[in-house]
């Protein structure tokens, strides 16, 4: 017989139509084969670090339309992860390979189809291993795709960031800032707004929450306008943008976090703005730029390494807490990109 | 003394933020010079065709961060008009030519600065003379521009055109078909879905005003979704639009013209559409692609000259008739290119 062991997993309820709610997901003790079976093809991983990223919600959504599959049901959440190989029967995988892909929530993974899988090149850099689900995995590769295909920046150019000490947002303010622009972000508390301007070197940082008035908030921070607009919240703080564009703007459009919640989102009432500045408004999904990923990790690798960018993370342990970490995400209580270390080893 | 004489004018009253009403422009019986004055370097116009556009409305705010600066109270209306030169000091003008330009609402013009007068090349085609701020000027390009510059249409692609049968949109939609393209228009009328399905070559036309549910709507005529959407209305139909959209698809922002009544224009919902589909939307201001118009105007021609391309105008006769014909853009009273003809002769 099969030897199994115990495997703690984070299971998916059920669809929603609403902000996420633990009680939405439930820890469940399953079984994962104790070695890879022969003649499978397979290897079988240790989880270490997961990633909790706003996308997924669009996952909990019964909603076939879009570029990901939904959750099911009674399965485990999946999402970037990262992981140790401890049994393989795949000659491109060797245990005590480091590997990133989409792994489940769980702390043992059989994996079918490993081909999917990426191993991590030690040596790259001596960043952490969570840093290959932030800094050089998919936020890290949003933010660079995002502001350099979409946005364009060029020296001295405006850029406002939102959500500007998120998992993305810290990127695309550090790479704005390399590329010679004058770089605000907004965030959700005194205490982002520190890190954003004495630790990530954003020129400056407001709270969002304390203004009055986005519109004259935007128009006081950025008194020439606003060039680019990298948007990863969508509704009231796109629509004060737009009155602050300039003519050519450019606003990519990552995320709209803060639309995760509700059914029916608020209205956006300025985009007539789009046409008398020509502005360029794009919404983007990292994957279709599959083709910049090595430069991405070429120049993201030596940025770091030359202490030119840095990352903040917020690390929560134990599957235990995951649920409540993903949750988190969407009323902000991540200070820096939200990770689960999935062991205490 | 210098002879004048007698000049009817449609003057601008007052600026506005509101739809535009006929009484927002009055009739004036002024004076211009009978001659050109010598070594003034000025010419003398008759003014036979006026463009009612409405990009115009913009210019009746008092809203000097545009593209283009507002009407001055007081003083003429102006838009695109042809004229035949009847005098000229100028050695680039003569009287007999034809030219097309920014020209006041008035029976003769003095120009200034004749340098930014267009003239009509004779022998080009055989087209009307008010085809110059039709199907061969601004709506014209504005078409091209849009469409092949920022839709990027392909064969096979499904193409909606809103406000069809105007000035620009019929163009488009044209255009489109020439390309290889499904094309479907949005009109206000059964007078004008017909027109544009029985003249224009339009594959499918509907009445946007008959509709309950315009999202099903475009579902119906969109069973495999939409690929370019040239929006020249905003409002509802964009929103409906944005869920109906493909993946990759690509919006050019061209007018809001349902939103020009409107002090504070009605929320758009459904922008998160942008970031899953990879939406690219943009505005455009034609004027900023100026090193197409040659090759606008030679294939346009061609198009025109070998049946291709057909142009459906309204055409209103007399001064006294100008406000109303302009009002009557926001109401959708004109059916196809609405241009004034200013004289009987």
């Amino acid at each position: 017989m099969e030897q199994t062991r115990e495997n703690k997993q984070v299971i998916f309820k059920a669809y929603i139509d609403r902000a996420p709610a633990e009680t939405d997901m439930e820890l469940r003790i399953g079984t994962v084969a104790a070695t890879v079976p022969k003649g499978s093809g397979m290897v079988l991983l240790k989880n270490l670090y997961l990633s909790c990223d706003p996308y997924m919600r669009g996952r909990m959504r019964d909603f076939r339309d879009s570029y990901i599959h939904p959750f099911t049901p009674g399965e485990t959440i999946e999402g970037f992860g990262v992981s140790e190989v401890i049994d393989s029967d795949n000659t491109d995988f060797r245990p005590g390979d480091f590997v990133t892909g989409m792994i489940p929530w769980e702390e043992y993974s059989l994996i079918r189809q490993p081909d999917k899988l990426k191993k991590i090149e030690h040596g790259r850099s001596a960043a952490p291993l969570s840093y290959h689900i932030g800094l050089f995995g998919m936020p890290g590769f949003t933010a660079y795709v995002g502001l350099k295909e979409i946005c364009c920046p060029k020296e001295g150019e405006t850029v406002l960031v939102s959500a500007a000490s998120g998992a993305v947002g810290q990127i695309v303010g550090q790479l704005a800032k390399l590329e010679g622009c004058y770089v605000v972000g907004s965030a959700g508390s005194k205490e982002k707004v520190k890190l954003l301007k004495e630790k990530l070197g954003f020129d400056d940082a407001f709270v969002y929450k304390e203004e009055q008035d986005l519109v004259a908030a935007l128009k006081r921070h950025f008194p020439r306008g606003i060039d680019v607009y990298f948007d990863n919240v969508g509704g009231e703080m796109l629509d004060a943008a737009l009155l602050n564009m300039n003519a050519h703007g450019r606003i990519a459009v990552c995320g709209m976090v803060s639309l995760h919640g509700v059914g029916n989102p608020i209205g956006i009432h300025n985009l007539y703005n789009l046409v008398f500045k020509r502005i360029n408004m794009k919404g983007f999904v990292q994957s279709d730029y599959a083709h910049l990923m090595p430069q991405f990790l070429e120049e993201m690798t030596a940025y770091y390494e030359q202490g030119k960018i840095k990352y903040v993370e917020d690390v929560r342990h134990g599957l235990e807490n995951a649920a409540a970490a993903f949750v988190g995400l969407f009323s902000g209580r991540n200070v820096g990109k939200q990770v689960i270390s999935v062991s205490s080893t």
